[in-house]
């Protein structure tokens, strides 16, 4: 595990280099850097205490990140930034600190390309990433939603359902020998083909134990049918429930894309005890940026974990012109996929956000006793009345379901 | 009910007197007019976008308030806002445009007057604020979390249980009057006495039409046992499930504070229909400001409703020092009450909040046909999966329950 000790040097001290063009800002980096860059240091750091949570506006601490590992970023041109959570010493219990990798990444070649140079290209590009978390001493590493392929669904490219990888096949192959070398745990976000259950496909992450294995999957739970992202015309909703991996680093979980949006999804991994969850994503600017900020650290706070937001990069353009329910005309392009990965924690803190546009590795360091701290300080698991909302559930999906309405007796007489 | 066609000048352009002492900042107004007054306007635009949800960074229309109502906010001096939210107009349905108001106020006199002029005073003071309210046309009002009183859930004020009204009693019948004057239902947060019950204590919301009938009331789900709020030695869980009431404005219901705390509290108001959804509350700075803008905004976005937020304002100190469970020493006062009332919508946008310090009304125009755009837009009720959640809580609440969880097998072996 990280060592506290290694916190020197702060990181990512870039400034934004703000472009305007037609009145609107292009290219900025990130809402942090913006915002550094921008307001003086005082008003950044209420602004900060606001925003991200910090408290009396103190940054997070920053990691030093170890030479080799700094190299490669500026080698392969890739964001590395790394912080560090605050957390209560206890009395009974030791840190468990857990260092945690997230990547997020454009793919490497255009979508005309072969699909297995794309593949082997993005596994290429790829390599220097995970090789920095490894020396940074990452334990669990987790990689973006399908991240072997371009985020292909859409209408008209069903013949590249030829991305997907069995459980055990190639791309969990690449990574498990990164796992066995660095010692670490690696989530593997891929387009699963279920070759047991008559070839049909998944939206799935592979979890790689820190020895190589394969500790099991999960399935992506919800599905969207929304803007461009019909991705029920893909695979359909997971079967594996919501399983919490205990792994040598903590007990992790995987809410994969649009099951960020489902607040009940949140809890079932919270209810079966997961301290981390990671949610890798594929999301682009028009349809859910004002979200991003908000729904994962909504699920940090009330489920006492912390929350690994990743979101791919870059606009990805495909061979044949598709439509959706929007009234659009034909396009060849879902739209920039913003990046913004970052970590929230359960005392609703969060660390600033990997680039909008760039490739990027962010690292986290975490004690895990954090979670706990959060759930004796506000008790959200025992004033739930989970009894009640078991209850309403098992009615509500009754199809005689009668909504509990109190109407004003007085509804259609005149105004006086 | 509201007319668009009154949109015409903006209201709340007061610029931020930032005052800068020991290094860090006090008596700022509110986070978007201290951004707005330290950007540039480019800037401001998009960190608007991001940060508040606006299409492009567009801010939200504002409504041109009456004179008579502008008049009552200077002579009495509280702050006074008005937005409108964007809709599409649908061509089956005609708008459903409602006003909402939300005040936010400081008691009127020191804690240590007598109960009766307390209470008293707090109705002089906001009889202007109410009329300012009825005057500019706002069909739903919503007062805020145990308006009747100072914030006496403490551990020492316990003779203050005399502040409890019956449902029907003065605080109901002050608000009465106004209800039938301006045709406006009006919620009251108030501390309930219960007669029929044994004289039982309830943290309870009354709700009156716009008639100035009685249609109902909801009592708090969720009582805090957090920092000084240790407000279940107070009162108790509520009896009343997660009723909506149907009003001649909308169907509407109400979260009580803390409540705003648990997703399925405000999951199951949504189930029961909800179109908006009141959260008065009462708390400070220390304790959950880095909250404050973040999960009722989650809430709305989840389940498709617009959220109207109202905190209260100011410091309140108490005759008798008081302890709590975070090892601090005996205190007279909660810290700031940080007001920051504000109004969130399902597409992810919001109004700028309220003031920190000042009394006020906020009010907003909504289109209630957004609500069920937003779930034919992103579907997250069809795409929910309500009965896995059903079945997993069910299993929860039995003693005998069993976490979902993968062990990986490898767990104790020595690293390699």
């Amino acid at each position: 595990m990280a060592s506290k000790e290694e916190k020197i040097v702060a990181e990512g001290e870039q400034t934004d280099e703000i472009q305007i063009k037609d009145g609107s800002i292009c290219g900025f980096d990130s809402l942090h850097r913006l915002l550094q860059s921008s307001l003086s240091p005082q008003l950044f750091q209420e602004v900060s205490r606001l925003l991200i949570g910090l408290n009396c506006g103190r940054a997070l601490d920053t990691i030093a990140i170890p030479e080799p590992a700094k190299s490669l970023s500026l080698n392969h041109d890739f964001d590395l930034q790394a912080y560090s959570f605050h957390a209560e010493n206890e009395s009974l219990r030791k840190p468990r600190l857990v260092r945690v990798g997230l990547i997020q990444n454009s793919t490497a070649l255009p979508t005309t390309a072969p699909l297995l140079e794309q593949k082997r290209g993005i596994f290429q590009k790829l390599t220097p990433i995970i090789k920095s978390a490894g020396t940074s001493g990452v334990n669990i590493l987790c990689l973006q939603e399908a991240w072997t392929m371009p985020f292909a669904f859409c209408t008209r490219e069903k013949r590249w359902c030829e991305f997907a990888d069995p459980i055990d096949g190639e791309s969990t192959q690449f990574l498990q020998e990164f796992a066995r070398k660095y010692n670490m745990v690696i989530i593997s976000p891929i387009l699963e083909r279920d070759e047991n259950h008559g070839e049909v496909l998944w939206n799935t992450a592979v979890v790689i134990g820190n020895h190589g294995n394969i500790i099991g999957k999960h399935r992506k739970n919800h599905i969207p049918r929304v803007g461009d992202f019909n991705e029920s015309t893909y695979y359909m909703e997971g079967n594996t429930g919501h399983p919490v991996f205990e792994t040598a680093f903590g007990k992790i979980a995987v809410n994969i894309c649009y099951g960020r949006h489902h607040p009940l999804n949140w809890l079932a991994f919270g209810l079966n005890g997961a301290e981390i969850v990671f949610n890798p994503s594929a999301t682009v600017g028009e349809l859910s940026e004002p979200m991003w900020p908000i729904e994962a650290r909504n699920a940090a706070i009330a489920n006492s974990y912390f929350v690994c937001s990743i979101n791919r990069v870059g606009t990805e353009t495909f061979p044949n012109p598709f439509t959706s329910g929007d009234g659009k005309p034909q396009h060849t392009d879902f739209g920039h996929f913003y990046g913004s990965s970052y970590v929230s924690a359960p005392d609703s803190s969060c660390t600033p956000s990997l680039s909008r546009h760039k490739d990027g590795l962010l690292i986290s360091e975490m004690d895990l006793n954090l979670c706990r701290q959060l759930k004796d300080k506000w008790g959200f698991r025992m004033t739930a009345r989970y009894e009640m909302y078991a209850d309403l559930l098992g009615r509500y999906v009754r199809p005689d379901f009668e909504p509990q309405v109190v109407a004003d007796p007085l509804l259609h007489k005149k105004s006086l």
